[in-house]
C-alpha cells in the first residue's frame, strides 16, 4: 500500500482540506510520480464547482504535474525510476481503438482524465499510466514545465493539427494562460502574430511575448479593418465575441479555431464559409507525442509559461487569486 | 463586330425572351465559343430573381456551358480553334493576386463571374477569357459535360480540397442537382458512401449512382444512430437542418463541409467541435486547374451527370420544369 497526501474539496466549491487516501499494487503499466510541482488550470476550477456534472467527491485536483518517477509497473521499459516526467489532461487510454492506433490517443473516447473519477496532482504523488508520463528534457525549466501540459499543449496542438506554417499570419483571441503561450509557440513558429486583447495593460506584455501587432478586440472598426487578413486565429476564451468580425477577418482558406469552451453556440454564416473556402474547427490537448514535440520545441527556443508560485499547502489562495482574474499568467503549486 | 442571338430575362422573374447583342473585337486573352448546350444551375434562377441583389438586366443566365472554339485572341496559346471546352461559374480572373499566383483562381476577389455584370450561355455564343475556357477531354461526354462545371466542381473541389481519402467514410445530404454528382464522385474516389435523403423515392436511385448506405434524413433515430462515423459529411442542401445531429454523426477529426448556400445561421457548439476535434466549413466552386482534374477523373470513371434535354428554345418550358422541382437531376439545355 501507498500513501498519497493530498488537497481535496468535499463538495462542489469547498475549500480544499488534507486529504489523504491508499494506492494498491502498482499494475503493470503504471507508474508512480512524486509530485514536484502542479499547475493550476480553469478546468481545474470548473471541475472543483462540478460545473460539467462529473465530478465525483472527494475531489482532488491537478492535471498539470511535473514530478519524479519514483516506482514503475513490470511492463513499463521507456521509464527510469528517478526520470523526470510531467503529466497532463489524459492519465491512460485503450491503446488499441483506431483513434489511439492511429497515434490520436487524446482523441480515445474511452481515455483515463487525470481529475475525473480518480485523484490528481494536488498531492506529493500521483499514479498514472507510464503512457501519459512524458519525459520533460533538461532544456525545460522543471518549475514552469507543468502549464506546458495542459495550457501548453491546447494551444501548440492545433498548430501542428492544423498544418499552420512559418509563412501564416496568425491571431490570437485572449491573453491569459493559454494565450499567452500560443503567442510565444506561434513567433518562434515564424508566424505573424497579431494578439487581440481588450486590456491595454496585456498589449506591452503581449508584444514581449512575441507579439508583433496588437488589435483591440472590443474596437469594431480595428478588427474590421483586419477583413481577409488571417490563416489562422486562435481563440482562447469562454466568451461569445463578434464572430461574425472574426470569420470577417480570415483571408482565404481561413480557420476559426476554438481552444475555448465558450457554451453559447456560434451563429456561423455559411455562405460566409463557402465564397472564402472557411472553416470553424476545435480541438481538445494533444496527444503524448504531440506533447513530446512540444516539450522538446520549447526547449530549443527557450520558451517558459509566465507563472507565479505558491506553496502546495496554500492552494486555497492560490485557487482565490485565479478566481479573481489575477493570475499573470499562469499558477503553478510546489512541493518542496 | 459579332452578334450573339441569346435568351434574356428584362426585369426580375420575367419569362426569357429571345435578344440580341453585340461584342466588340476580341481581347488578345478572350475566346469566342459557340455553344453547344448549358446546363441549368438553381444560381441562374437566383439570380433571375434578382435573390442576390446583383442582377443586371436585361440579364442571360447559363454558367454551365459547352462549345467549340471559334475564335481567340492573339494570347492564346493553349486553345486551338475548333477545341471543345467547357465554362462554368468563373469566366476571367485577375492572375495576379495571391490567389490566382497560388493556384486558388476561384478565390481571386476580382474574379470575372460568368453571369455576373455580363452576359452567359443561354446563346448561340459566349465570350470568355481564355484561362477559364477549360478543355473537355473525348473520354467525356459533351451534352451531358455542362452541369460538370458548376454543379459538379462544387461537390468534386472539397474532395480535392479536405484531402478526402479512399478510405473515408463520407455522407451526402441532399439527392439532388449536386448531391447526385457527388455520389457518383465518391464512389469512384474509392469511399464508403451514405446518402442522407427524405425522399423514399430517390434512395434506390442513389444507390444506382453509388451510394453504398441510405439514412433518411427525417428520422431522429437513425441520424443517432449514425453517431461518430463520418469522416465527412457534405451537404448540399439550402435549408436549415438538426445540424447537432449531423455533428454528432462526424467520427474524430470528421469535417461537416457546406455547399450549399443555407442563410439561417447554423449554431455550432464549441464543446463539439473541441471535444472531438471538428470542423465546419464551406467552398466554392473550384479553380480551372481542379476543374480539368475533374474531367479526366470523369471521363476515366465514366461519371456523367444524369441529366433532361430541353431545346434552348423551351427555355422557360425547363425553368419551370425546374422551379417545380422535377428535374432529375439537372437539365441542359442544346442548341439545333
Amino acid at each position: 500500500m501507498t500513501t498519497v497526501n493530498a488537497y481535496a474539496a468535499s463538495e462542489a466549491s469547498s475549500k480544499l482540506e488534507p486529504f489523504t487516501y491508499e494506492l494498491d499494487d502498482l499494475g503493470a503499466n503504471q507508474v508512480d510520480i512524486k509530485v514536484e510541482a502542479c499547475g493550476i488550470c480553469h478546468s481545474d476550477i470548473s471541475m472543483l464547482d462540478n460545473e460539467w456534472g462529473m465530478t465525483e467527491y472527494p475531489f482532488v485536483p491537478g492535471h498539470e504535474i511535473v514530478g519524479i518517477v519514483e516506482s514503475k509497473g513490470d511492463a513499463v521499459t521507456h521509464l527510469e525510476v528517478g526520470q523526470r516526467v510531467g503529466v497532463g489532461w489524459h492519465s491512460g487510454c485503450c491503446m488499441h481503438c483506431t483513434q489511439c492506433m492511429k497515434g490520436d490517443h487524446n482523441l480515445c473516447s474511452t481515455a483515463e482524465q487525470t481529475i475525473v473519477g480518480r485523484h490528481g496532482g494536488f498531492a506529493d504523488r500521483v499514479r498514472v499510466n507510464g503512457t501519459w508520463a512524458i519525459p520533460i528534457p533538461d532544456s525545460v525549466d522543471p518549475v514552469s514545465a507543468g502549464p506546458l501540459f495542459c495550457g501548453g499543449i491546447t494551444v501548440f496542438n492545433p498548430l501542428v493539427q492544423l498544418g499552420i506554417k512559418p509563412t501564416d499570419r496568425v491571431g490570437v483571441i485572449g491573453i491569459g494562460g493559454l494565450g499567452h503561450m500560443a503567442l510565444m509557440f506561434l513567433n518562434k513558429w515564424g508566424c505573424e502574430v497579431t494578439a487581440f486583447t481588450s486590456s491595454d495593460s496585456k498589449a506591452e506584455e503581449a508584444r514581449k511575448m512575441g507579439a508583433h501587432r496588437i488589435v483591440n478586440s472590443r474596437d469594431d472598426d480595428a478588427l474590421e479593418a483586419e477583413a481577409g487578413r488571417f490563416n489562422l486565429i486562435l481563440s482562447t476564451v469562454n466568451v461569445s465575441l463578434n464572430w461574425d468580425a472574426y470569420i470577417n477577418a480570415l483571408a482565404p482558406k481561413g480557420k476559426l479555431h476554438n481552444v475555448g469552451a465558450v457554451l453559447e453556440p456560434i451563429p456561423v454564416g455559411a455562405f460566409s464559409l463557402i465564397m472564402a473556402q472557411r472553416s470553424i474547427s476545435g480541438s481538445p490537448v494533444g496527444s503524448a507525442a504531440t506533447i513530446a514535440d512540444m516539450l522538446e520545441f520549447s526547449g530549443r527556443h527557450q520558451i517558459q509559461p509566465i507563472i507565479e508560485t505558491f506553496p502546495m499547502s496554500k492552494v486555497n489562495d492560490a485557487i482565490e487569486h485565479l478566481k479573481a482574474g489575477n493570475a499573470r499568467y499562469r499558477i503553478v503549486l510546489t512541493n518542496n
